[in-house]
């Protein structure tokens, strides 16, 4: 759970291990390689990502160690003959193993695209390897709810959005880092108290139905929870007849108000939430509860808060949990983590793809690093994936990923900057993912960075991206290359 | 990650503290109540659930406390009014907290059915609502993979099913967890070297395309694979072109048989897998590989694997990730926890429920125990829910939960075992769930208690599942009064 205090370095697949023994077996375990984190499509049918999980990746790379305890398990695998897979050698080098990695990577917070590398990891293979589930686990999910968190606050425009989704959540810290990831997407707050403990995140919660249930009536149970804590007041109000319960908090926020207090408001969880939001708005005002909020949750999303919008419930706060926290519509983001170089005996690098026959699943060599330019007014125009092995020339071509007959020039004096940023040099650590607040401030300004029409939820405007064109010619050579050389093969 | 070293108390939604302090505050906190978790609806379209989650929820129980450090968070938690929440005789009373509960369960790798309490909750209405959500966060998820697996085994007819999930999984123990539920659910392995350690299950794994990739050619990944590992090959074979690589992997394999080994197999992961597996088998076959198995993988689900089957795909072993660990088409079960019955101050048991405008969402009322009847060959004939707290009658008649004109009589010589099984007494451990291979080993003999029309993946046989009469009788009388109460309060 908590990536600081414990190695994690067993959280991998067993093949990480066995590549990495087969590397130590043939002498080139601690050749170097150049592995890039990216996805391949944007989730939820939108354009764009927000980047999350560096935090707990770097705490993880903290902590990397191999204990004895691991060790020993190693030693117990067996393979298909029964004999244990592992050398005793190997163990014990894995047990003197400090990582001497090159990371680096773009901010948590960051408005990302297709194809571009979340994270560059550059030094021995065998290291490289022996990351890459632990590292994919981390920024697929975080960065797949902090998107999703980002929608859903969208959709709120301007309503404050509580995550409630612990007791739906895909584990403990399923929930955990479903929490952290929602409120650097612009959640306001957390229902989840080890969370707020872990994270500093704000935590909210009032009560549920079993509180009334457990009176013998609902005025007694809104009166008992005042009287316990008069400033704190959100009643849950449809345990047996919504509108009912609504005229009951109104009675016991009258007796708040005469005692110095004030009733918070109150909390719908089922039913028709635009019709009963609007008719206990009238009944509050009516009342001279304008002040009250109604919260409303229950199974809420993006699209049902923009339905909702639109017949004109008076919701103001929203409390979103499953439909957040598994990400339900889409519940994995289906990142990649491939080789892009790999050094030569001779220290030459040399650029690797891996082709598929969807171009999509082609992957782009060499060793990346992602530019953003930017117009006068800060606002972002196009990203150019290009590789360090190459040099970038005075004026660049960008040669679009999807429609290489789109091809854009910026010259030098076109205001850029380049995403990915260094995290660990030889295995010390260079940089770190800042506050929580911090990060979630920076997913505000950067989703401000682009026009609304490439952040709505569906159909978005496409947002460009695409290769330096030296490096989209490399691609596409490396490409005919690997088809020559299977051809030839074919026939002989 | 451990509950057993770690307390994670402060796992919780914080309106059960802020429930919890209202109790304490109005002298209610001691009062004895029953809580029921249980979900709704079975998810993927089908008929069932197999229970899971009850060793991590012993974990989290065994070691529920509240530490020095997580009282020190609640005191600095402040409400709308910005003074601290809770007072601190409160947070001593908190710090000072032993569970007393009582706990009954059902047993992992059982088949449940909706409205069926998993867990029962009995003791002091603080405590109760305390473990609310970690129940929920561990039964709810660990379920939904465990029933995703077992459709997967389903539909894999025999095959071996190797979970794969890691790298997509929700979070850390969304990966782990996921493996211990998805070995419940019938898998053969994973590939998730931690799961592995920490619960014995088989791991399994070979390469990836990096390490093709990393070589200058196939056959030289492939020999040197083979050099290091000679009894442990599975070779990837779709790194450039599959046929191709299908060659490649027989050249390396005769030369393994050479030196008196032999290759396991070659795996699919991209591409049409039928087409593929199938022009694979003809030239493994060809060559005398006869024994070498298919392994494929590429975001496989139940559905998929039985289309591939249907299409006479040649694959004989299943690598399954996304989709299973994400139970990626209904990432959520939606448990619930709901009050059935509370103590009044004489010590008399009160049934309580929960009404809602869908008669789906109306809780049950009262203490509850599910009874499955079994015919004469051990096979399952239906469910009966009913209350402790009303004599159950000799002749028992079920009352059908959806359709309530269908009632079926059993007499006291039916066989029948009666499901939820004592955990926990007076906060001491009375029950544990057994090891991990023993619940897999019950999932299997409990779906052979079921018919298969039961159990298909679409549009499945309904299986009984009703309330005992007396205690149908009850709710809906409660149903009544609830609404009676109401209408006079709306007209007064």
């Amino acid at each position: 759970m908590n990536p600081a205090s414990n190695s994690l370095a067993l959280l991998t697949d067993l093949y990480e291990l066995t590549m990495a023994y087969g590397y130590w077996k043939c002498g080139g375990a601690e050749r170097h390689a150049a592995f890039h984190l990216f996805f391949r499509t944007s989730p939820f049918q939108g354009g764009y990502v927000i980047a999350a999980g560096l935090g707990p990746v770097l705490d993880f790379l903290r902590s990397f160690r191999f204990n004895p305890d691991d060790i020993e398990y190693l030693g117990t695998i067996v393979g298909n003959d029964g004999r244990p897979l592992f050398e005793p050698a190997f163990l014990q080098y894995l047990a003197e193993l400090e990582l001497t990695l090159e990371v680096d990577a773009i901010p948590e917070g960051t408005v990302v695209f297709p194809h571009e590398p979340l994270l560059r990891v550059c030094g021995p293979i065998l290291q490289c390897q022996l990351i890459e589930t632990a590292l994919l686990n981390q920024i697929n999910y975080q960065s797949l709810v902090a998107t999703k968190a980002s929608r859903v606050v969208m959709a709120a425009d301007g309503d404050a959005v509580l995550e409630f989704g612990l007791r739906r959540a895909q584990g403990i810290d399923g929930g955990l880092t479903a929490s952290r990831a929602a409120f650097i997407g612009g959640c306001a707050a957390t229902s989840n108290v080890l969370a707020g403990k872990r994270f500093g995140i704000p935590v909210k919660g009032t009560h549920a139905h079993s509180w009334v249930m457990s009176f013998d009536s609902e005025q007694e149970a809104f009166q008992a929870y005042a009287d316990a804590m008069p400033n704190n007041c959100v009643f849950l109000v449809d345990t047996y007849d919504t509108l009912q319960g609504v005229r009951h908090a109104v009675q016991v926020g009258r007796r708040l108000r005469r005692s110095g207090h004030r009733m918070v408001g109150i909390r719908l969880d089922s039913g028709d939430l635009a019709w009963l939001s609007i008719e206990a708005r009238k009944i509050l005002d009516a009342a001279g509860f304008e002040d009250a909020v109604i919260v409303a949750s229950n199974d809420l999303d993006e699209r049902l808060i923009q339905s909702l919008k639109l017949q004109g419930a008076t919701i103001t706060v929203w409390g979103v949990g499953t439909k957040l926290v598994t990400a339900y519509d889409q519940p994995a983001l289906g990142g990649v983590y491939k080789l892009g170089a790999i050094q030569e005996d001779g220290g030459q690098w040399q650029p690797r793809i891996k082709v598929s026959e969807q171009l999509i699943k082609t992957s782009t060599p060499g060793i990346q690093q992602v530019r953003r330019y930017l117009d006068n007014d800060g606002m972002a125009i196009a990203d150019m994936i290009f590789n360090m092995l190459q040099p970038t020339p005075e004026t660049c071509t960008v040669v679009d990923f999807l429609d290489t007959t789109h091809q854009t020039e910026f010259d030098a004096n076109v205001e850029f900057v380049d995403l990915l940023q260094p995290m660990l040099r030889s295995g010390k650590f260079v940089g770190e993912s800042p506050p929580l607040n911090e990060i979630r401030s920076r997913t505000m300004t950067q989703l401000q960075q682009f026009h609304r029409t490439v952040l709505r939820l569906d159909n978005p405007h496409r947002y460009r991206v695409g290769l330096e064109r030296s490096l989209h010619d490399l691609k596409s050579q490396l490409v005919r290359d690997a088809r020559q050389r299977n051809k030839a093969e074919s026939t002989t």
